[in-house]
């Protein structure tokens, strides 16, 4: 049966998807990711040029997803219960099995001396996104100066899931949230 | 001129230390350690059985270097002063041309899926070092709960060079002091 070609770049986002969350952006080669999606390297190279340029096209499609997935997430309208949420979610993220951190934030480290790289431009759109998204969350929440309070937010959700990875401890991800309620206080 | 197998060592040392840094702990080979410690790759698998062991001594030297400069670092014993200074200082590192995020959170990154390496124990260790030393500095400025806040401060100093890696923006830092200084205040 043949495929279209937007099925076969679906193939070869999924494998390489697959791949790079789980050993990491630098470490997978395009045999690998051949092998996975059951196609020869040649139709890769047929569809992006290079290893980088398939990492950019695998987290523009991640973004793209994830920030659909963010819309559609179900959280509490009360101030401090949203908060809460947010961060039993981010901690239950981060309990999975073979849990290595947040995928735009580790490609950014892998690339730390490839600012001009195509994938660190995606990342910086993405984390700006969820920036964004937890201002309109919080202003949803009546909290005020919300872009403020959600910069603090990012702030305190990146360093947790860092001390998550590091420490493989959940308790980083409550005294954030803590730390957060604290902070979206009216003062 | 002979050299003693400590000489020998830190000059292994000095070597893998500046490539890890440039090039994160993954793509640096032991070839490229062996050129330019100026030293045979023979020679340095007689002191290191591996990568893995050579970058695991690179970052315990590291470790007990940077710590040691930790106990030097002057800060204003006033509160609100040591905060901004601490943040300052932070967001003056990630301006150096190169900068690629803090050494011991790149490490874990990259080695994210392997979380029996003997690496991830030391940077473990390393950074419960880090957010010891910020309770100590808290303590002596007569903040409450220093343990406490303590945490909160290296999930906004790790949130905030993670950001300033991302969009190499240093207001990420000015709003994570702000936000400390909002923390750590008497309630």
């Amino acid at each position: 049966m043949a495929r279209s070609p937007r099925q076969t770049n679906d193939l070869i986002l999924d494998a390489a998807y697959g791949l790079f969350w789980r050993q990491g952006f630098l470490r997978v080669s395009m045999d690998q990711i051949a092998e996975r999606a059951k196609l020869t390297k040649r139709t890769l190279y047929q569809r992006f040029r290079s290893k980088d340029d398939m990492i950019a096209a695998t987290l523009a499609h991640a973004s793209e997803l994830a920030l659909g997935r963010l819309e559609s997430i179900e959280l509490p309208t009360n101030r401090d219960a949203m908060i809460d949420s947010l961060f039993a979610q981010i901690a239950d993220w981060a309990a999975a099995p073979r849990w290595s951190g947040a995928g735009f934030t580790r490609v950014v480290v892998e690339l730390a001396d490839l600012r001009g790289h195509p994938a660190r431009a995606i990342a910086r759109r993405h984390k700006a996104a969820v920036e964004a998204w937890y201002a309109n969350r919080l202003a949803l929440a009546k909290v005020s100066s919300p872009r403020k309070r959600a910069r603090e937010i990012i702030l305190l959700t990146e360093g947790a899931m860092m001390l998550m990875l590091i420490h493989g401890d959940r308790s980083y991800a409550e005294a954030a949230a803590r730390a957060a309620k604290r902070l979206v206080r009216e003062r």
